[in-house]
């Protein structure tokens, strides 16, 4: 593919870098902004700067935020006993769009991948171990999505909390509300069936 | 969605406004951007800023260009009697991939499309017919999408030129070379019954 502009072209790369983004769909947002007005240009490119440059994260639990302390960490409604570990903040929205879940995060900014050159110590996982040895912290919940990485992820930092003797738990896999037995994958449908629960405690749940 | 953050927000939104994006592709996007190190927004940033602002356009043919006449446009061995409207960039791009076509092009720059308020005056078609009028345009080939949009800009244009007397053409619609009949859509069969061609000439295209 070669364009008749090297201003084009760099602009078509730069957009390719994104992740899920090729040189078609590239050039074709490029030629979207090349066709609105520049202020649209303007205001994309100042978002993103301003965003990058400035961006904070909450100094207890790691997640995006425009104040030191976020305004869970801060809600002193919230059991800071408990605390549930995620990847990242779509983790937390996700969980908080559910209300049930009224103890606090620690968002690790990643999992372990060595396939991708991520190690512990580019991850939030000192702080986590910290804020446990300080005390204070009853229960650890792991919520990291269930890949070989994730799986990675948890069994590092459950290692290392081991000696502090808390409670730590994963949350539970198994077949969605709404879903066919028929349409689950065999691991979660093993899975479900190795980790049931007592029927009482299901029918309590609701 | 509630993102924890204004900056972020700001950034989701403003990434959301490319076609094709949506808000929770906009939020991935935002994510990889702040997980990278920070020179990479900044490459992307400058180099759309600088598109935007500094691209220039070919004074002939309207293609993206880094000259005042494109390199199209600027080469002796093209034949410049033969003009083929299109409506982008990588129309003239995909044409100059065949490389079957030896004359020059006119970029419109998009299709007339009343729904998105594109009127003609929107396009280059002044310039076309401003070239045809001053001499030495013999052929123009419309090479629009055939889509309703691209007929009446089609017609449009074609009606225009009329009082000029040159030959106008359209690029062949038809059957693509190795596709079965079968899958055809029924418009495309049925055109490419209608303008069936004799068959020795069919042999001598090869």
């Amino acid at each position: 593919m070669e364009l008749p502009s090297k201003l084009l072209e760099n602009a078509v790369n730069e957009i390719a870098q994104l992740p899920g983004i090729g040189k078609r769909t590239a050039l074709r947002l490029a030629l979207h902004l090349l066709r609105q007005p520049v202020e649209q240009t303007n205001q994309l490119t100042s978002a993103l700067d301003k965003m990058r440059n400035e961006v904070k994260y909450c100094q207890s639990c790691y997640n995006i935020s425009d104040t030191s302390i976020c305004l869970i960490c801060a809600n002193p409604k919230r059991d800071t006993a408990t605390v549930c570990v995620v990847e990242d903040v779509r983790d937390v929205m996700a969980i908080e769009a559910t209300g049930f879940f009224k103890g606090v995060y620690h968002v690790l900014g990643g999992k372990i991948n060595p396939i991708e050159g991520i190690g512990p110590s580019q991850l939030n996982i000192k702080p986590l171990i910290e804020k446990v040895r300080l005390g204070g912290v009853n229960e650890i919940i792991f919520a990291l999505s269930s890949t070989m990485e994730g799986d990675t992820t948890n069994f590092y930092i459950y290692k290392q909390l081991k000696e502090f003797g808390i409670t730590t738990s994963t949350i539970a896999r198994g077949i969605g509300i709404g879903d066919e037995l028929e349409y689950t994958d065999e691991v979660t449908l093993g899975r479900s069936l190795m980790h049931r629960i007592p029927f009482e405690q299901s029918i309590k749940q609701v």
